[in-house]
């Protein structure tokens, strides 16, 4: 994996930001935490203007699991593949909320199981070819798991460059809330049945056996929760992966990465376990229905924006909660002061 | 006070929505609230194109209280006025919000202590001239009440004519939380120091003071609770009436409203305890650090759409979610279905 430098955030920015928001005119502390969501901004980027969010980009990594023959979700496999092109032809979810936020959407093949052609908004970085199905032996191999991570590395250095303010993060893969599942339960120490759910929604027979087939992998391959890389490898998936990538990369660059529901917090918590550092840049857009999530927030230790009742991924609680992060930035910069307004700051009394 | 005609919507609409909702290329109900905004947007709009919610508006009222000489509130009375002037030029949190989701600010004087010049942007319609104190009498007579609505009432039907497609509640009145949480206490019949905070950010002490006069006040009127009016007159605002008339109008136009916070939701229980069928054309933007918010959510039986511990008013809270609403209506009428996008639905089994 490459070696990648992350600062952390200069905290002394949250209390410089602090002084200009409470000039403003609002009662102090009045926009909650769209206040939060500015000081932090300013904590990343630095006080210099311009400070703006503008160029968003929403990054939806796509890949197959071998575990899907196991019979655990309710779409074929060929579902991740004919996403994708929904994607290219802006049809999906994620298509329709990047438009409203005003966000370009980009998709990375990073493990499907079909050969795709060169198309704008494409990007083919495959590292595996579907992984291989985790209740019979490990998913990926480390050196898959490395590169899937650097792939997430690259693009984000490559659109760090191309000018995009803010990123969101986005997956598409039949079969990646078992795999997410899988990653939680090792990660956190938690009974793989409190921290899997219904995934696109089935039914709570196919529940049980979700849950055996987890509990299986996790006891066939014995994945250190010490040793993320040991995890991704062997329950994990390669766009869990590459969105980990991403997030360490971003960092790397002082951009805001916005984490979109459970399959991005399971990429979140393979990055924190990498580099701590990089939670002073991360996000959390919403609290999906997926009932791992919330464990995973709570250890890393982020409160999500919004709560929906979102889980189709993709990258859409993202987009939606990114724009809500540009409003609170807009009211640090083009809220008039209370000496600018001629408006009568509070009684001394 | 007028008399409107409001048609109930048409329920059978939401199981034509979701027919449709249950097509696009998602697991089923994984978008959750978004899905459900849809559903309501079509229930009140009707199922035909173009269905839009592109050119909205938030109307933010604004008046003086009475009860501002008994020391309630952090800040001078004369930051009523200051703040409309600093609304009409732009530099307000409601200003730099409605921009960002692209939404119109439409000031309406209704009650401001003071002469404006007519003003693009702010609508003259004074009723009263500053409430009276309501700790010594009714605020308002049944005549300036009823004025107040039928303004209301006025401004909704203006702007429906004008083609708004969803209008945004909000508020500015130094001194209204104390107003707010009166009804509050009167209308959910609650003890007045369950539903009273801190308004701007006054301290301890001086929110117990805010209380005791609450509570005198409510003693010295005796408000009906059965009879929205009464209770308007005696312990409410001008722009509470204002905001209820606006809801009623709405409501008679076919036009989704969104509430701001614990102001505008003192005004939507006026409107509601008057016309309950204007609920179905409701919706709540948020859950605002005023305690007494939730109290008046629960009686109406509504679900704030946002959580951002916000308490500001002006409508900043409306102008958020509205965008959140036009991103459900979106979903619904720009995803493409399975069939066209080729993708494949949910195994049988």
């Amino acid at each position: 994996m490459k070696n990648i430098r992350i600062e952390a955030v200069d905290t002394g920015l949250y209390d410089i930001a602090r002084q200009r928001l409470d000039t403003l005119t609002k009662p102090k502390g009045s926009l909650g935490r769209l206040e939060e969501f500015a000081q932090r901004i300013v904590a990343i980027k630095g006080n210099k203007p311009p400070l703006s969010l503008e160029k968003k980009a929403i990054f939806t990594f796509a890949s197959d699991h071998g575990v899907v023959e196991e019979n655990i979700s309710l779409y074929p496999k060929e579902v991740t593949e004919q996403m994708v092109y929904n994607f290219l032809k802006g049809g999906a979810g994620i298509n329709v909320l990047a438009r409203h936020v005003g966000a370009d959407v980009i998709v990375i093949d990073i493990g499907v199981d079909c050969d795709f052609q060169n198309t704008p908004g494409l990007l083919i970085k495959k590292v595996v070819r579907c992984t291989r199905n985790m209740r019979k032996g490990p998913a990926m191999t480390k050196n898959e798991s490395e590169r899937c991570i650097d792939t997430g590395i690259d693009v984000a250095i490559e659109h760090a460059k191309k000018g995009y303010t803010i990123f969101g993060t986005g997956d598409m893969g039949i079969g990646n809330t078992t795999a997410s599942s899988a990653i939680t339960a090792v990660m956190t120490g938690r009974p793989v049945a409190q921290v899997t759910g219904k995934g696109t929604g089935i039914s709570d027979q196919a529940l049980k056996h979700k849950i055996k087939v987890i509990e299986e992998a996790i006891a066939i391959n014995v994945p250190d929760p010490k040793n993320p890389l040991d995890v991704l490898s062997k329950v994990g998936g390669a766009e869990i992966g590459g969105i980990a990538g991403l997030i360490i990369g971003a960092a790397s660059r002082k951009i805001p990465i916005v984490l979109d529901g459970f399959i991005s917090t399971a990429g979140a918590m393979i990055a924190y376990s990498i580099e701590p550092k990089v939670k002073d840049y991360m996000f959390a857009a919403h609290k999906s229905v997926e009932v791992g999530h919330k464990a995973l927030l709570d250890a890393i230790g982020i409160e999500p924006i919004l709560d929906l009742g979102l889980r189709l991924g993709e990258g859409t609680g993202a987009a939606l909660a990114m724009h809500l992060i540009e409003a609170g930035l807009k009211t640090y910069t083009e809220m008039a002061t209370f000496e600018e307004a001629g408006v009568s700051n509070e009684n001394k009394s």
